[in-house]
């Protein structure tokens, strides 16, 4: 009837990108999906495997017609075209693991109880090699005084393209050894549009949601971004508090030390007596660039430990930004067991809690609990 | 008979300082001493009350004849006076916690298994406001250049007067928020001389062991410090392992997060049913300069948790440094109760491991578990 169909206009989602099949989709608008097993068993995750947690939808936007506005606290406003931050300023490569605050989620609402949220198992954490300009070498150009900042410039906000934003602590935005970047590139391509494109600050060590895709503008504050994801979502609060005093509590910014067995999905099925020749891998990852110095693997439900080859993957960047890959072959002393039990040990020591119980928050963030799969015999008998 | 008494000659220990009555002293040769509950009551420990750790005797030592040496990796070396340090140099004052990396060890040979090391019950940490210069600024003069050190300047070697020595990564100690400190004073005193008179180095949120005492002499080098200290009793291993490989294993710089009940001892024995009404005191404590954001109470063994409220002590420093004092008044649900547990969170939502056994180790390191009290209630009847 010659009618502009309301409904494909008004749908800011149709222009998604398609999302590679061999993702686990939990949502389709917006896009939510998990890196399959064989992603999460590389070090670095290819872009297309890569997991996806948008908030909004993908926005559509020419590279030449994007541009970033850095703001500062006395009003101070500069704009810089996508040209203008590949070649005015020093590229940088920094590898670093992203990861979710709700990764592992869904193992927390099985163990614990309910929580609201993407019920995520293991994969909503991923690595990449980012590249791009530092945000500190910008900001610099910008007006900031590195060594001496305002005592006003507390926080860098980041909004996105969509509605999107966060901030993380100016400290952390200008620590020589931050590694925060302004990136245009992903595993030596340009970024993909699901995970910014053509501008994501990349915020290594912190949770991802403080990575934001699309990013349009940066605002040096003396508070920190007014989002739900600063002030509401990405905070956590004791097993009990069922009236969380959201102004007081901190918005997560580094995450807990954690870990996760990927090569097999729980209730795994081996020939029975096979089970002692199976071999088991994963990733271990903490926060704040602290390096995972120990990863210990059992199978008698936590009674004794035994430890897990760590895999000597290189990486760009002043800290310990990446997951750390390991390997186990469970020996003798498996025969019979089922369950595998998993728990990381990093730099400063800190080691996972035991149990969701003790974790619990409503939410269901920071699932880090050791990580558990039960294995399957098959009985080589009549059952 | 006119000779010299020859084991009061050899004996180093002699002209060590008689400790405070009120510590709870382990070993007399060498001094190590628990502060006692009262002195943990106090956000800053009085200097007597102070615990010490001493790994040999305590030097004696004129501050007019002592100085400090510093060496590069290029063979530079440059001494400074106590005097030099006073008056060319802007004096700075920190409050930082200093905590063993025995703190607790007591609690983990009880709930797990024997360890070696002194057996600390939950004093062997304390808090002072320090001040001195800035070691950054000392190694900047010495010609560090602390904006781009020379690649082989990867680790401070401290060397103390008696033989004690230890290292921290040179990130750490030319940090502008790292507030590594020459220490002249502590609580507004001269350093006593069982805390390192006349000069001890501070190291914020590392471990107790790295913030020498009577320090003479800090070596920038391409290899941590090769003493006991540094490459055997402060690492920690999985709870199997027997056969530790020192050489692969990361020295303890900063700690995990710990907390612990200081009002009331174990065993504490309070009229039947007026447990209730007990107000408990304590600490919490992380390292690395992450703050304690939450710390939570359990009167049933870990099934349920209440939140403590955290005092607002002031402190002098970039971060984090200092240990949070927290108080609870149990209340009705209390009733007829005998245990409390204690689990702190810090800024990275790293919390504290439930059980001894899934973090022991045979040095007995870093027992930080949730820390439980027994109460025991007296029966008001004819028992
Ligand atoms: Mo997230
Ligand atoms: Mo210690």
């Amino acid at each position: 009837d010659g009618q502009v169909p309301t409904k494909a206009i008004k749908d800011p989602f149709t222009t998604d990108p398609v999302p590679d099949e061999r993702l686990h989709i939990l949502t389709a608008k917006p896009c939510n999906a998990e890196s399959p097993g064989e992603a999460l068993s590389e070090f670095c995750t290819p872009n297309e495997t890569f997991y996806v947690r948008n908030h909004m939808w993908v926005p559509s936007v020419e590279e030449q017609e994007h541009n970033l506005v850095i703001e500062l606290c006395d009003g101070t406003e500069k704009t810089y075209s996508m040209s203008d931050l590949r070649n005015r300023f020093k590229q940088h490569k920094v590898t670093a693991t992203l990861q979710c605050a709700g990764n592992r989620r869904k193992d927390m609402t099985k163990h614990a109880r309910q929580t609201n949220g993407l019920q995520w198992t293991v994969g909503a954490i991923s690595t990449a090699e980012w590249e791009g300009v530092k945000l500190r070498d910008v900001l610099a150009d910008t007006g900031v005084n590195l060594n001496n900042p305002s005592p006003d410039d507390k926080h860098a906000q980041f909004l996105g393209l969509e509605a999107y934003g966060a901030s993380i602590p100016l400290c952390k935005a200008i620590d020589p050894s931050g590694d925060v970047l302004l990136a245009l590139k992903m595993n030596g391509d340009t970024l993909p549009r699901e995970h910014g494109f053509p501008l994501r600050v990349i915020v290594p060590g912190n949770v991802a949601a403080r990575s934001v895709k699309w990013l349009r503008k940066v605002v040096i504050s003396d508070e920190e971004s007014t989002t739900q994801w600063q002030r509401r979502d990405y905070k956590s609060f004791g097993p009990n508090d069922t009236r969380p005093d959201w102004d007081a509590a901190k918005s997560i910014q580094e995450m807990p030390v954690t870990s996760a067995i990927t090569s097999i999905l729980n209730g795994f099925a081996v020939a029975e007596g096979t089970e002692k020749g199976l071999n088991v891998e994963g990733y271990a990852y903490s926060g704040g660039g602290r390096e995972i110095v120990r990863v210990d693997v059992s199978t008698d439900g936590g009674k004794t430990w035994d430890q897990a080859e760590l895999l000597d993957d290189k990486a760009m960047g002043t800290k310990a930004w990446c997951w750390k890959r390991w390997r186990y072959a469970l020996g003798e002393s498996a025969e019979g067991k089922t369950t595998l039990m998993v728990k990381a040990t990093d730099e400063a020591y800190n080691t996972q809690p035991q149990s969701y119980s003790s974790i619990y928050n409503a939410r269901g963030n920071l699932a880090t609990a050791w990580h558990s799969v039960d294995i399957k015999s098959l009985d080589k008998g009549t059952d």
